[in-house]
């Protein structure tokens, strides 16, 4: 008997597994792809053990189908090169256009500059509607990438183009970009004339400047473009179908949550015999502390917010559509050093994706994806180092949030690729979950540019 | 037409779904669990970047189905307390018995120190044969947790028990654990007496000492308890069944690989101007290196062929078996900042982990689960800063390894969670991934604990 039931269970076994390794013959659907920028899971964890305990569940833990993801840079001086970190603006070209390029570049190719076609581009040709929802500025590099072509990022606007101080001592060139070097202009310039049906976020100001070739703002022209501008929860709740652009902020959207007093993670303090040898005195770790509402997010829309609106505007007329909903400040916040930002925005992104699967309740044809871009700096040390039966003082050399957590032990959160005002991402793969419709669609484990692939199969079957 | 494709879509992805879903009724057949001690998805990723590429698959990578672990541990003190950061003890004990415990006990309840049943004693009740493989000492936490019980992961001989300096002035006390006082005796000696048929790794030195009740040597009781020993490669390919302990070096075994000349990650050096203001002077990265063959790995065997010998003694009978595999100093090499060391170790858990697909050819009843126990410390950082436009030196304040891989480019490591000796593990989730015969059994997400009743589901059904 035993015999007959291994083989019952080998010939089961075989038949599932090829039934989950063939691709389903692909039909048309919608696809809500949400992106946690830097949402490795060191930041899934760290959220997942403030907002539902170590033992609980997210809404993205649910998801069926799990992926784990090959971040792929390459070096814009010899293309053909390796580079082991990423950033946002070639993350996002790979899962976009499938092209893997250099670090900074939107929807460029590694050192040769050719724009490369992207998701909504195809979408466009199939008359399938299209939408971007982002914490970030509408301009920033990870919605930048599905609709617009520069060779850096930073080239936000029409007044940022060339020779610019983009942040401390740090000057960008994009003067290829120009419209008057046969350019496509800055992003904000490209957004204005992408097509895209919806975008939603932060970056008022990069759309309150002259345009290169008129004397019209940006925002002028988004409107003679035939956008509804809207500005505030108010005016977006108003808005039931046609092109909308929902600027909420001037720059990036502010988050959630902030560490108490608006505290970051800090460095410890050592006693001046520890200065002199690592193995005398006394370290003193930064206080603990608890996370607090952020009182600079007042009269804007949550995520889900923006994300329940752009489903309806893109659902209004029945068609299908390709909706990309980024959660921005988990990787901005992280690079601050900011951990109860990161985690208050993972929930947003969580409860974007309770919206997402609400909405495939009524349209079950539509595949959800959960990614991140690359990973980040925050890790989860011991807040009582394993080798605390030692006599000697131990402690990170970087900066560390103690998080009380509402269950009440604290959570050590460590920051310590840099000493900069800002910390480096890291070149960890990445997760992409789906939902069940992600089924034989979705591989154990691919590389990020095979996302936009996938993407595309979905949305746009050949035949 | 497109309705009726887009349902049988929606038809077809819920059949899947639910297959996928729905447990298949278990059936028995082998269990083969690899465990990569700290094998994180950083861990894999560097080994990745440097076996095969960024692009290139591992053979783990290829596995069909993937999970993501939640590892749980609680504090001694007050056990229905949250501890984000486990070691090898506890987490061990997770998955072998599925009860959450805290760090350093093995086998035993968090505060109240009673020993819990473990899968190998369950497997022993019916009949199923059981192996142990490590690279560590076959003593040291991980393969303990599968046949042992003590308050200590450090009891690991009887000249260990009471009050012995472990490391540099660290003491242990496993004085409740002494058969003299109504325990099981250290773990060596609950070695002996485990039943477990196959021991291969490390750890002779645990062995050359004296039972504490009796004058022989452990080593000694090990043969009179029907154990063939065997100390080298030649030896061990002369067995071909029955009981076999195998120790093939005093402590943990050599690594195959380290860094150029024996170096680990180093600080950067900084001017004195620097050591003014991080904002000024000049820093001196640590100098680029290559991994090179590490010559203390001469007459060991491989993982694999330990790996391979356990499996034919385990199978020689045609009856069931459990055996766990453990590919131990990722986790060592890292806690000492030797990324050479953990990339070769994680290549002999490829290997192995070829060896038992292999094994399924012929024996395909055979659940193959790969996972590791707990996070490390090491984390990929950009080898040129993604702040490398501003004029400031930016660096890590840990220690890096700059890795030349076999394409060209540095891969740059960071450690960086403490400046002691030895660095820290993190608390992130863990990657779990099964061959085909996983597929309906594996959910997409678990808690470590869970390990433990998929594994005697599939190993020990009911009914």
């Amino acid at each position: 008997m035993k015999q007959i039931l291994l083989s019952a269970k080998v010939i089961l076994g075989t038949f599932f597994f090829l039934v989950i390794t063939q691709s389903i013959p692909a039909f048309a659907g919608n696809v809500i792809l949400i992106i946690g920028d830097g949402m490795d899971d060191a930041q899934i964890t760290i959220a997942r053990n403030y907002l539902v305990g170590p033992r609980g569940k997210l809404s993205l833990d649910h998801l069926p189908v799990r992926s784990s993801v090959q971040v792929l840079s390459v070096s814009d001086q010899n293309p053909k090169q390796a580079v082991y970190v990423a950033d946002s603006a070639n993350s996002a070209t790979a899962i976009a256009t499938g092209v893997v390029t250099s670090r900074g570049r939107i929807g460029t190719t590694a050192g040769t500059d050719l724009d490369v076609i992207n998701i909504i581009d195809l979408a466009q040709e199939r008359g399938i509607k299209t939408g971007l929802v982002t914490t970030a500025n509408v301009t920033d590099a990870t919605p930048a990438a599905f609709y617009a072509h520069t060779n850096n990022r930073d080239c936000e606007n029409p007044s940022l183009m060339v020779d610019v101080e983009v942040y401390s001592d740090v000057f960008v060139d994009c003067s290829a970009d120009l419209k008057s070097n046969d350019g496509k202009g800055s992003i904000s310039e490209q957004l204005v004339g992408s097509g895209v049906d919806v975008f939603l976020g932060g970056g008022l100001k990069h759309f309150t400047v002259p345009a290169e070739d008129a004397g019209d703002e940006v925002l002028a022209m988004a409107k003679q473009a035939g956008y509804q501008v809207v500005l505030n929860p108010e005016q977006l709740n108003n808005i039931e179908q046609g092109k909308l652009l929902g600027l909420f902020s001037e720059s990036t959207m502010p988050v959630i949550w902030r560490g108490e007093d608006d505290r970051k993670a800090e460095h410890s303090e050592l006693s001046w015999t520890n200065s002199i040898h690592w193995s005398m005195g006394e370290v003193t770790y930064p206080e603990p502390m608890h996370c607090e509402d952020n009182p600079d997010f007042t009269g804007l829309p949550t995520l889900v917010e923006m994300t329940d609106k752009a489903l309806a505007v893109l659902s209004a007329e029945d068609s299908d559509f390709f909706l990309m909903i980024e959660s921005a400040s988990i990787d901005k916040q992280a690079h601050r050093r900011k951990a109860c930002g990161s985690i208050g925005e993972l929930q947003q992104l969580n409860d974007a994706l309770d919206s997402a699967l609400v909405f495939t309740r009524s349209h079950p044809d539509t595949l959800i994806l959960v990614t991140a871009d690359h990973g980040q700096a925050a890790q989860i040390i011991p807040e009582e180092s394993l080798f605390a039966a030692s006599p000697y003082p131990i402690y990170s050399p970087g900066h560390v949030a103690r998080i009380i957590t509402p269950e009440g032990p604290v959570m050590a959160i460590n920051y310590a690729t840099n000493d900069f005002v800002a910390g480096e991402h890291t070149g960890v793969t990445v997760p992409l979950l789906s939902n069940n419709v992600g089924v034989g669609i979705v591989p154990s484990m691919m590389t990020q540019p095979e996302i936009f692939g996938l993407i595309k199969d979905y949305l746009l079957p050949e035949g």
